[in-house]
C-alpha cells in the first residue's frame, strides 16, 4: 500500500485532502493554505547531514508545497524530535532555520520538543486571495506542461550518497538547499491553470494533476531539462528513472494555456528561473488506463514508495 | 537544559512563543489560535498501548492547548510517522482519531506520512473573539486559583506502567483518555483572569502563569481534589510530587478574581466539571526567588523535563 493509498483508505474522511495544501476560508476575501511535511533521519536526510542542511531542507520542502499553490508564506510551527541537547547543534539549527525563515519572510509562532530519534515536522501556513489558490485540478487538453529548473540532481545526489560516493558540490547543493519556488509559484497565480511541487518525481506528482483535473499527457524524454552531470549520468546508465521518478527535486510542474504562453515568458525573464516546455495535456482516451504518455521511454518506472 | 530554556536559547525570535497556543490574526474580528503536539512511543505511551488510546490521546493532548485559551476548535493536520503499513492498527487508530475530532467538531484537513519509529505529531488550529484568548498572563493579586476534576491520577498510571503493576481502569482511563476541557475553556472566557493546561504538572504549569503574570502564588496541598486512589498512594508513600509535578493531567488551572466567582459556580454546575480553588494569587515579593507557595510541602519537586 502506498502512501496516497494509506491516507485515501484511512484519513480520507470527506474533506478533500489531495492537495499540495489545505486551504481554508478565514475572511471574506482571503484563504489559508497550510502544509506539513517530516523529515527523518536516515529515511530523508544521511545521519551526518549538517544541522544548517537539516534545518533549511526541513523547511523548504514546506515552503514548495506553499509555492505550488502559489501561497504567500506566513508562518510555520516545528516539532522538533532529538535524541538529546546537544547546544552546538542546536545552534546551527536554529541560525539555519531562522536565515531561510528571513529570506521567504514567514514566522515561527510556536512548537515543540520532544526525546526521541531525530526527526522535524514544520506545519507551514500562507495566504492567498480566495479562488486564486493553483490547484492540481485545473488542467485543460491542450495546456503546455512546463517544469522549473532541472531534474533529477536530488536523486543523482542521494543515489551517490547511498553508494558511499561524494557527489559533487551542485548536486548535494540540490539535494541539501532545494530552493522552494515561492515568487514562480506567486507569478503563475492568473497564468497557470494547474500546479504542483515535484517531491515523489515528475512522473507520480504530474499523474497527480492527471488525476485530479481528469486529462492525460504526453511528455518527451528529449526535452526534460537536465544537469550536465545527471545528462552524463543518463548517458552512461540509461537510467531515466532517476529523472522520472528520483524525487526530491522540488521544483514547480504546471500548466499553461496558449492564451498565457507569452505572460510566462515575462515571469521567466523576471525571476530569471528556467522554465522549459516538456510536453502537453491531452483528452484523456475512455480506453487507456495509462494517462501519461512518455515519449522515448522504453520501460516503467517505479516510483518513489515511502513505505 | 530543560526544553522551556532551550526554546528560548534557540527558537524566541523575539515572536512571543510562551502561550499554550500560538494566536494570528485573520480578520477585523477574529484570531486563530494554533498549537502542536508530539506523542512518542516509549516516551510519551507505552509500547503496548492500543492505536485507539494512541489516536485519542495524540489529538486531545492538542485539543487541551486550545480548552486552555478558551478557542473552538477547527481544523487539525497529522503528521504520522510508522515502522510499517499495519492495516488493522490504522484502521483502528483512524477510527478512534475521526471519533473524537466528531465529538469536539475538529476537521482533519491534511497531513504526511512517513516511515521510522512510532511517532505522532498533531497540528491543531482553533478559533477566537480577537484580544479574548485566556493567557497565562492577565492572574491578578488577589485572583482564586482553580483546577478542574482532579490530579496526579495519569502520573500514577504511568508509574504503575512503568513498574510492570497494572493500574486500574479509572486511572488508565485518565492516562490514555484526558477529557479535553473544550467547554470548560470557552465558559472562562470573560470570566477567568488567565488559564493554562496541566500538562508537565501543576507545580511548572502554574508557576508559567506566575512568571508571565508577574505575580506570586499560595496552593494549599490539603484541598488539592485527589481521586481516592490517589489519595491512598500519598497516604501511603506522601508522595505529593506525584500529583506536583507528574504531568498529564490535562486538566486546566485558571484564576478567577472575586468579582466573577459567582458566575463560576455557574459554569460549574451547568458542565458538571468539578472546580477546585486550591489557592490565591498574591503580590511578588521583590526580595523572594520562590514565586510560589506550597502549603504544607515540606521538600521540592522536581518538574517533568522533556530531556
Amino acid at each position: 500500500m502506498n502512501e496516497f493509498d494509506l491516507i485515501k483508505k484511512y484519513f480520507d474522511w470527506g474533506q478533500d485532502i489531495g492537495d499540495d495544501c489545505a486551504l481554508v476560508s478565514v475572511n471574506r476575501y482571503q484563504q489559508l493554505a497550510t502544509t506539513v511535511d517530516t523529515l527523518i533521519e536516515g529515511v530523508h536526510f544521511p545521519a551526518d547531514t549538517t544541522p544548517q542542511d537539516i534545518a533549511y531542507k526541513a523547511l523548504a520542502v514546506n515552503l514548495s508545497d506553499l509555492a505550488a499553490m502559489g501561497a504567500t508564506p506566513l508562518y510555520f510551527t516545528l516539532a522538533l524530535t532529538l535524541p538529546s541537547v546537544n547546544e552546538p547543534w542546536l545552534e546551527k539549527f536554529s541560525q539555519s532555520l531562522r536565515v531561510l525563515a528571513q529570506q521567504c519572510s514567514i514566522h515561527l509562532i510556536g512548537g515543540d520538543t520532544t526525546k526521541g530519534a531525530l526527526s522535524i515536522t514544520i506545519n507551514a501556513t500562507g495566504i492567498l486571495t480566495k479562488n486564486q489558490a493553483l490547484l492540481r485540478s485545473g488542467a485543460q487538453a491542450g495546456d503546455s506542461i512546463f517544469v522549473s529548473n532541472t531534474l533529477g540532481d536530488a536523486a543523482l545526489a542521494w543515489q551517490q550518497l547511498q553508494n558511499q560516493q561524494n557527489p559533487s558540490t551542485a548536486l548535494l547543493e540540490n539535494f541539501n538547499r532545494p530552493e522552494p519556488r515561492i515568487k514562480l509559484g506567486q507569478s503563475l497565480l492568473g497564468i497557470a491553470n494547474s500546479c504542483i511541487d515535484i517531491s515523489d518525481g515528475l512522473q507520480q506528482d504530474l499523474s497527480h494533476i492527471l488525476t485530479c483535473s481528469k486529462v492525460g499527457a504526453s511528455i518527451d524524454l528529449d526535452v526534460l531539462p537536465l544537469s550536465a552531470e545527471v545528462a552524463k549520468h543518463i548517458a552512461n546508465t540509461s537510467d531515466w528513472c532517476m529523472v522520472l521518478a528520483g524525487g526530491d527535486d522540488y521544483e514547480l510542474c504546471f500548466t499553461v494555456s496558449e492564451a498565457h504562453i507569452n505572460k510566462l515568458k515575462t515571469v521567466q525573464e523576471e525571476l530569471g528561473v528556467m522554465l522549459t516546455k516538456i510536453g502537453v495535456i491531452t483528452l484523456r482516451s475512455p480506453v487507456s488506463q495509462f494517462r501519461l504518455t512518455i515519449e522515448g521511454l522504453d520501460k516503467t518506472c517505479k516510483s518513489y514508495q515511502h513505505f
